[in-house]
C-alpha cells in the first residue's frame, strides 16, 4: 500500500520538492521554512493527503487485519456474508475486526477513521443507507485499500462486489408471468434504498418486456422493510377493489409477513396470488407454504470482497484497476409460486 | 486502566529501580546497560507483562472503544446480544469493534492480542466452546477490564453476565410435566458444551422433583446442534418401541427441524408429542405449529455487559468486585405444548 507515499511524490512534483521536503514540511520540522510549510500543506489539502500519526507507525509491517463496516452487522443476509469474508480471511491467513455505521454516516466515517488507526491492512465496506455525500470514504480510498460489497455506488472509483439486483428481480418477476400472473404487485423499500431501487428496476422492465401496464396502486414503498411492514402492505392490497394475482416482495422477511396475512384470510397461496421474495434465508423454508425466492450467494460475495481486497493490498504502488464483480443470483422455485 | 503501569511498579520496587529505567530497559533504550535490560525482561516476562509499543499510544488517552469476541459472529442468538452491545455502547459515547474466535482457542487468544494492540478500553468476551485451558483469558484480563458473557467459565475471576440455564431448562421441563407428559426426551450436546450441561442439569432436576426415573434411551447428544441435528435424533426417537411424549431441545433450531420430522409422519403436535425449544428465535414463531421457547433476553445481556464494563473502565485503580448477574428468562407458551 502506497498511496500515501505516491500523493507525496506528487506533491513533490508539483512543488519541485524533494519527498523528504514534503515529507518533512507535513511534520513541521524546523528545518523548513514557513513559506514552504504553508506551500505543501495548502495542496495536500487539495490532494486529499491527510497523515495519522498512528497509522504510520503499523504501515510499515502488516498487520494481516481486514476492516468490515457494514450498516447492520446484525441483519441475516449480511452474516451470511461476513461469514465468507470470516471463512476467505482465515484460509489466506488474515483475521478480520468487524463494525457497524448503523446506517449513520457519520457513525460509517468514524468506523473507517478508527478501522484505519487500528492499522488495518485493507477495509470491505458496505455503505449505510443514506450516503449520499461520499467524500469521506472516498479519502478512506485515497489511504487503504477499500472494496465495496452489497451496498455500493457508482460515486466510488474502487472495485465493487455486488449481485445484479435488477436481473435477479427480473428473474422473479418473468417468472411470475410464466406461471400466467397478470397483476402483481410490489413490496419495496422508498427511492433513497439502493437495492430496493434496482429491484424495482428489474420489476418494471420484466413487465414492459410482456406488456404488462404499471399499475401504481399495487406498488408500495416503505421507510424501512420488515415482517410487519409485510403485514401491513399486504393488508393495504387486500383491501383493494381489484387485489393482484401474485406479490413480488423486495425480501423474505417482508414475504413472510406477506403469506402470514393471506394465510390469515384464508387466501389459497399460488392459486389466488402467488408470493416471491428475496434473499433464501432460512426463514423461506420453515414457512408453510415454502417460499419461492432469489437465492443471494452472501458466501459467495464474501469471498470475492476478500479474494480482490488481498490482491490489491498485495499490489505494490498500487496500480490496481477498479471493477465491478458481479455474483449471479438463482431463481428458487417453490411452492409458494408453483406446486408440482 | 492502569494495569501495565502498575506491573512497571512492581518490577522496579523488586529490582530496586526506577519505574523509567525499567521502561527505558523493556524499551531497549542504549543509557541502560545490558545487564539491566536482562534482568529486567527476565521479570517482566516472569509477571506476563507483555509491553506493546502499539497499544500505548492509545493507553494514555482513552480510546473509547470497546473490543467484543465471540465464538460465532453469524449466530442468531449472538446476533441479539451484539444488538444490545452496541445499542449500550452508542448510548454511553463508546464505539464497537467486534470479531469472532470461530470455536478455536488459538484464535480467541490472538483476538484478545490483537484488541488489546488495537487499544481498546474494554473487553466483552463470550468464551470458545472448548476454553478449557483459561491461563490466555487469565492474562488479558490481568491487563484490561473483561467481562464475560454467555458462555463463561468459573476459572475465571471477574464479573459475568448470564441466564440462568438451569432454572430456564427446569421451568421449560416442568410446564411439560404439567401438562400432563411422562416421558420427555431432550436433545442436547456432548457434555463439554456449557450451556447444554446446564440446560441438561435443569431437566435432571425437573425429572427428580417429580419422580419421574431418568430413561438414558431418550436422552440423545450431538457435537454441534442444529437443524439437521434436530431431524436426525427426532427420527432416532420415532423409531424408538417406547416412544417419548414430549421432546425438549436446547435450542429453537434442533426444535423447528424436530417439528419438521413429526408433521413429515402426521404425529400430532402437542397432543402425541410436544415440543419445547430453548432462546425465542424469531423463526419459532414462523414454524407451525408455533413453538414454545425459553425467551433469553439477548439484547438485556449485552447491554448489562456492557454497563459492567464502563463501570469497571471508570473505576481508577481498578479495585472492582467481580460478581455474577443472571438475566432473568421466561417460557413462553405456544401452540407446540399447549393449544387454547
Amino acid at each position: 500500500m502506497k498511496k500515501d507515499v505516491t500523493t507525496l511524490k506528487k506533491i513533490a512534483e508539483s512543488l519541485n520538492l524533494s519527498i523528504s521536503t514534503v515529507s518533512r514540511a507535513l511534520n513541521d520540522h524546523q528545518d523548513i521554512s514557513s513559506q514552504t510549510k504553508e506551500k505543501v500543506k495548502k495542496l495536500a489539502k487539495e490532494m486529499n493527503y491527510i497523515p495519522n500519526i498512528f497509522a504510520k507507525g503499523f504501515r510499515q509491517h502488516r498487520s494481516n487485519i481486514i476492516g468490515v463496516v457494514v450498516s447492520n452487522v446484525t441483519h441475516h443476509y449480511t452474516t451470511t456474508i461476513i461469514r465468507g469474508i470470516l471463512e476467505e480471511a482465515a484460509a489466506r491467513g488474515y483475521r478480520v475486526i468487524i463494525s457497524e455505521s448503523n446506517n449513520d454516516i457519520e457513525k460509517q466515517t468514524e468506523m473507517l477513521n478508527t478501522m484505519i488507526q487500528f492499522g488495518v491492512d485493507g477495509i470491505l465496506l458496505s455503505l449505510s443507507k443514506l450516503t449520499r455525500d461520499v467524500d469521506n470514504v472516498l479519502r478512506t480510498l485515497n489511504r487503504i485499500p477499500l472494496i465495496l460489497f452489497d451496498k455500493v455506488s457508482s460515486k466510488i472509483p474502487c472495485t465493487q462486489v455486488v449481485i445484479n439486483d435488477e436481473e435477479a428481480a427480473f428473474d422473479a418477476v418473468e417468472h411470475l408471468i410464466n406461471i400466467g400472473k397478470k397483476r402483481i404487485a410490489i413490496i419495496k423499500e422508498f427511492e433513497f434504498s439502493y437495492n430496493s431501487e434496482k429491484r424495482f428496476a428489474g420489476y418494471l422492465k420484466a413487465l414492459k418486456q410482456h406488456n404488462i401496464p404499471l399499475d401504481e396502486k399495487i406498488v408500495l414503498s416503505c421507510e424501512d422493510i420488515n415482517l410487519e411492514e409485510g403485514k401491513r402492505m399486504t393488508n393495504i392490497l387486500l383491501s383493494l377493489k381489484e387485489r393482484p394475482d401474485a406479490i413480488f416482495c423486495i425480501t423474505d422477511t417482508a414475504a413472510i409477513g406477506c403469506i402470514k396475512v393471506l394465510k390469515k384470510f384464508n387466501v389459497r397461496i399460488p392459486e389466488e396470488i402467488a408470493v416471491v421474495g428475496f434473499s433464501n434465508n432460512a426463514n423461506s423454508t420453515i414457512i408453510e407454504p415454502q417460499l419461492t425466492t432469489i437465492d443471494q450467494p452472501g458466501n459467495r460475495i464474501g469471498k470475492t470482497a476478500v479474494h480482490y481486497l488481498i490482491e490489491e493490498i498485495d499490489t505494490p504502488n498500487n496500480v490496481v484497476t477498479s471493477k465491478t464483480i458481479e455474483i449471479k443470483t438463482n431463481l428458487i422455485i417453490r411452492d409458494s409460486t408453483y406446486k408440482v
